[in-house]
């Protein structure tokens, strides 16, 4: 029932030997894993100990799955193609059963605590911590009567935020993709040091950010049950219809309550904003839409928007998409200080086309936005540490604020 | 290379049904996860699915483990005997490799992320959140010259720490087991909800609470090389001389002088405080000791003070332990305002007679002390939430301050 970690420590002390070959245990690693190892050409090495296991493999949440192979000491080995740099979820495959690796930290994405892979991107900090004032992030707990439950949310206050204490700042609400969490944006996506980082080099506004919980349940009322039921189906929609509506009603009536109550905030719509990824995106979208008298910055990174070019329509009703918004072009960029939208390159054609054509309607109907692409990267970390380097500096620029 | 998570959120949304047998899923679960589940009694049923593994198991890490069935559906299933409350780390054992369960949140223990599962505590609300006000935790980076390297600590700052802008605050140094990491004492110990609850009831004073990191290599030296050595060997032993000096520069000559520049802190000796758990516990000892100039309260979780005793050795020359420090009982007590150890009744017999024999060496020597035993727990975190429950309340206490 115990265990006294201190062998571990011990003989975990060696870390980080060099090897002949070029490669170096990965960023993401705990302390003193020598595995996964990655070299300068992305290619990436694992190695797992199964001696009773007849089948492992690596699992880059997609296929082919990477085979590994036994070696005559017990250990499973296996050597990667190059990968895209940026931030891999991973899982190793035992006899059918997808695990984690204990080698890696895990992220919390695809609903569970997942491995995953960082592999650097020759040239680029912008998003690693450099030698630049550092903001910091803040875990609290706030209760919200919309869930009838304790919610977690994490904040970043920018450089100097405490020594600077008359100082008040503007707020962007970031949230996370489907599967993840709240820590997805600081851990997974570095969000404290691209602020950091942005902000240093004065491309950026000082601002606090705030990364709530996507999910949600109205206190006393169970979602609706879609236990089996398949993706898209009536019930499943319905239950994600719940649970939207009540992530929007905590979002409005407890978070932004509890944020503007203890952070040095400026609580005005000209100083909220609002941005997330993939259902994140979504949920920006459905929360400032309904609510475009409490944010007028709105971000959507891989998933707004295209919803319904994805479900197979080829146009947006202007006249009726986002309550009737959009229908007067000129009022809207009055309104709306900043619509935002992004893809990566690589993303699924499904994803890819569908916010591709979302900006072609936006633009056909003379809506003003920001479209913008990440080359070469898919529905992963890396676009969405791009979308916000290129989001953040146009934030609460607006004239006279 | 990707997968969207939305089909994962929306089949886990109908989360936490209840269980005929009063089985519920665990708190430790990550959203939406069945199992692994508690009934009132702190029994604990897992589930996994690995239709093609030959033999799966529970591992508590320690012995015996526990058989879990294959049933027709491809699920292994196994209901353990009950457990003592607390948070209890485990692993999946599927085909003799030790996994974690994706049902289960991680934390970080025995060198990696880890699954464990909550059993409640009747009548123990002292480590859960409640409806008092609450402090914060914080996320800090610092750039240590020892280390060379930026590192990461976490901060707890008392309930009103932000609007109370002129109060200055002490501060306890608070550190980790041997396997863990700064992240242990908030996400396996509560210790800012055990603080916010005492602070409520007026049994502690408002403080803020450092958890840094507890490895640490000096910079541009790698340390010696123990790989493969024994436990206890003199290379390993070396190695970990190296690492504790390390990080005592680390605590000394880095850390300590970013707190009391980035916090509002009550910087001298009488208000600061350091404890830890297990191999931290050892830490606090060496780094206490050795900088009576910079604490005066020092507490010892199950570890600290007992290695000696735990060598074999059956007396504490008290002329020359801890430097010297305890030659003069009655200067000692003078000077350091609070020596606390503790240990779990049910602790491993090398460990709790340890520190047993300890306390009675203080207090043959007339050495003021506090003991205290956590009845019925072992080396686990039920223990040193107890501890930290009975330590706090004891600090920033002397008169005159």
């Amino acid at each position: 029932m115990m265990k006294i970690g201190i062998a571990v420590l011990l003989l975990s002390s060696v870390c980080c030997a060099q090897s002949p070959d070029g490669f170096q245990p990965a960023s993401t690693n705990v302390w003193g894993a020598e595995y996964p190892r990655v070299d300068a050409g992305g290619r990436a090495e694992f190695r797992v100990k199964a001696p009773d296991a007849t089948q492992v493999q690596v699992d880059f949440w997609g296929n082919p799955k990477l085979a590994m192979v036994k070696q005559s000491d017990g250990f499973w080995t296996a050597t990667s193609a190059p990968l895209v740099p940026g931030f891999h979820y991973y899982s190793l495959v035992i006899d059918g059963v997808a695990v984690s690796d204990p080698g890696s930290h895990t992220f919390f994405g695809g609903g569970k605590d997942a491995s995953a892979i960082e592999i650097p991107e020759a040239g680029s900090t912008y998003y690693l911590p450099q030698d630049v004032p550092h903001g910091g992030v803040r875990e609290v707990w706030y209760f919200s009567k919309v869930t009838g439950s304790w919610r977690h949310a994490l904040v970043y206050t920018p450089p100097n935020y405490d020594t600077q204490s008359r100082e008040r700042y503007p707020v962007l609400y970031l949230q996370h993709g489907g599967g993840e969490d709240e820590t997805g944006w600081i851990k997974q996506g570095h969000a404290n040091f691209i602020l950091d980082n942005l902000i240093a080099e004065k491309t950026s506004k000082p601002m606090i950010i705030v990364m709530a919980y996507g999910y949600a349940k109205p206190a006393g009322h169970p979602l609706s049950d879609s236990t089996g039921k398949p993706f898209g189906s009536p019930d499943m929609m319905k239950a994600m219809q719940e649970m939207s509506a009540a992530f929007e009603a905590d979002v409005t009536q407890a978070l932004i309550p509890y944020i503007d109550a203890n952070f040095r905030t400026i609580a005005d719509r000209d100083h909220r904003a609002m941005a997330g990824l993939s259902m994140g995106g979504m949920q920006t979208f459905q929360v400032t839409f309904d609510h475009l008298d409490l944010f007028s910055y709105i971000g959507g990174f891989s998933g707004a928007g295209g919803m319904s070019m994805m479900r197979g329509e080829e146009k947006l009703d202007m006249k009726t998409a986002f309550n009737g918004a959009l229908a007067d072009p000129a009022a809207f960029a009055k309104r709306v200080h900043l619509l935002w939208i992004g893809v990566g390159t690589e993303e699924p054609a499904r994803m890819h086309d569908g916010i591709e054509k979302f900006h072609t309607a936006l633009t056909d109907a003379n809506v003003k936005h920001i479209f913008y692409e990440s080359p070469g990267t898919s529905h992963e970390w890396q676009t969405w540490r791009r979308d916000l380097k290129d989001f953040a500096p146009r934030l609460f620029q607006a004239a006279g604020h």
